[in-house]
């Protein structure tokens, strides 16, 4: 994995993922026990990098794009047959419904091995993901520099510090490096703008809370946790310069599918005048997609709105819940999205001007 | 108390507090344990009194103004003097700022107490805090049959079940009985309509998840629990068709403050064409405010968002967190107010028509 060429800051000191050809293993973090534990755990087939990210150890959509690319390299070390393949990536797929980078890495290495014979297929998935995920960094750090450019310019307005709002993590555990939302953050930090994050706790699973915290601590970013109910309620008091969220898969007409609670931060920002910008890699568009109506939403087990972390349920035992991982941000809510290619605006029009190849 | 005179259903069989005047005690349910546990504490002095408000062992706008004006009386007991009278007020006002109940009901009992001599000023306290217990169980249910008209035209146009949903607790156990927001609930499922209520579990404390499914559940209301984070996506799939919640403070413009996470409610019904009332007792407004952005926005401590329910810390160690406990709807997001009186505009003119007393 390349290192970025520019490195205006320390990268974020988080490596979420391990790849060793030679031993035919991938490492990871198991995130389920952030921040309270750092622990490594050794994946060497298919079905331990289905549960991996099944069982949410790894999460985010470009790091659950990595990491079934990399499943897919250990599928085909065990039977690079055609069926083999085939199973493989349904296994893969099946995993997660929402992130469309999960589909778009498994589609990207099954076109770079499909015309090889069955010897060669491995070591070529391989090389392919080693190659998604060190351009996932090289992108993030894009987004990065593009969402630079707007903190800069709040900060230019006088904003000190600039008061940056984020739900979920799309943080440098969420990717391979660098995050997408936070990417920008880490940037302007790095080169010495003052920054303060509200971190958004994000039930049911607490990723703002667990994760985001976390890494924003380990980093020195300033930032205060908050329930998430109250993002709002900042936003009206004048508290919260910009939002930043990232995606889990993106319509054609720029609505976002992201953590369930995103199209309330987004509802917010709008009504306050707040600036919103989804940090939106090129691999989490689903140009298949008119409009956000049609993205598949994981609706997740009870249990996780039942019990809160460790706690014993705090709701009456046997109690029904409902619990919807992710919601759709109409694209009329959202400033813009910024892409490893620039910030646009979060219409049709918009996105295909960015990306010309993918023009209806 | 009385009892309602009209029982169309049984009365939520839910006793929040029960006071004694020969033995000069006042029984409240220690809230801060359900669902886990359901505990009588026994309060005989003023002190205890302002504990159990502080500590949130009795919560919700109503129940704190009864027992706050019982506090009063047990002060009285013990010393009946002009000064004891304004060191026990000043004592049971500084527990909460948000609720104007609490005000109104240490006004009114000082009220009725204040021209009398020390020794009946205890007695007439008493009194006038049962007669504020009374009323609010007739104000409830009145607002519950002014609230049961709109789920019945919901019924009559063919939702069935009528989806509501609420935040926080605004029910039995945040009053003497019925609950404001649940009141019309309560009421149209004993009359035999088909209701489900979506309880949003509000974070940080957790009311909806701890308190409103459990008395939900006590009285076989069908309902499913969600995440503060679900609400808005949930109008937007066209799964809620009215939106109920109470207040803590109302101003005279119709500005509703209420627990954390309303402001997002109202703006997710505003976009999805939801109705949205917020069921308003007439102790509840504040008729010197002439708008929410003056009333005063109880902060609680960080660690009921670092921790939830029993579990150890869920973020890292030492996050800073931020934990207003209310925030303000502007009135222009509701679709009305239901008071005792009737349902009125939350504007000015609405609240002067329906209280003309307090024009301005």
């Amino acid at each position: 994995m390349n290192l970025p060429r520019e490195r205006l800051v320390k990268t974020p000191e988080i490596r979420t993922l391990r790849a060793s050809h030679s031993t035919r293993t991938l490492e990871i973090v198991d995130q389920t026990l952030l921040p309270g534990e750092w622990k490594i755990v050794s994946l060497s087939t298919v079905g331990e990098a289905a549960r991996a990210i099944r069982t949410m150890q790894v999460r985010g959509a470009p790091l659950i794009g990595a990491t079934a690319a990399y499943g897919l390299a250990l599928a085909l070390h065990a039977d690079p047959s055609d069926a083999g393949m085939h199973v493989a990536y349904a296994e893969l797929l099946g995993t997660r419904p929402t992130a469309v980078n999960l589909r778009w890495a498994l589609d990207r290495v099954t076109a770079a091995v499909r015309h090889l014979a069955g010897s060669a297929r491995a070591e070529a998935a391989w090389k392919e993901a080693d190659a998604i995920a060190a351009e996932d960094v090289e992108t993030n750090l894009a987004i990065g520099r593009h969402g630079l450019a707007l903190i800069e310019q709040l900060a230019a307005s006088g904003r000190s510090p600039v008061q940056i709002l984020t739900h979920c993590n799309a943080g440098a555990l969420a990717t391979l490096g660098w995050g997408t939302a936070t990417a920008p953050i880490y940037l302007a930090h790095g080169s010495g703008i003052a920054v303060h994050v509200w971190v958004s706790e994000t039930r049911p699973r607490l990723q703002g809370a667990r994760l985001t915290a976390w890494e924003l601590r380990e980093n020195q970013v300033p930032h205060t946790l908050i329930v998430d109910a109250a993002g709002a309620a900042l936003m009206q008091q004048g508290r919260v310069d910009l939002v930043l969220v990232g995606a889990d898969r993106v319509a054609a007409n720029g609505d976002v599918c992201n953590k369930i609670g995103t199209y309330e931060k987004a509802l917010a920002a709008r009504d306050n005048g707040v600036p919103m910008y989804a940090a939106v890699p090129s691999t989490t568009i689903d140009w298949t997609l008119a409009d956000g109506a049609q993205i598949p939403i994981e609706e997740r087990g009870a249990e996780e709105v039942l019990r809160v972390g460790d706690a014993a349920s705090v709701a009456p035992p046997g109690t029904p819940a409902a619990n919807p991982a992710f919601d759709v941000t109409p694209a009329r809510l959202l400033t813009g999205l910024i892409t490893e290619l620039g910030i646009c605006r979060a219409t049709a029009a918009g996105l295909a001007e960015m990306f010309p190849e993918h023009r209806a």
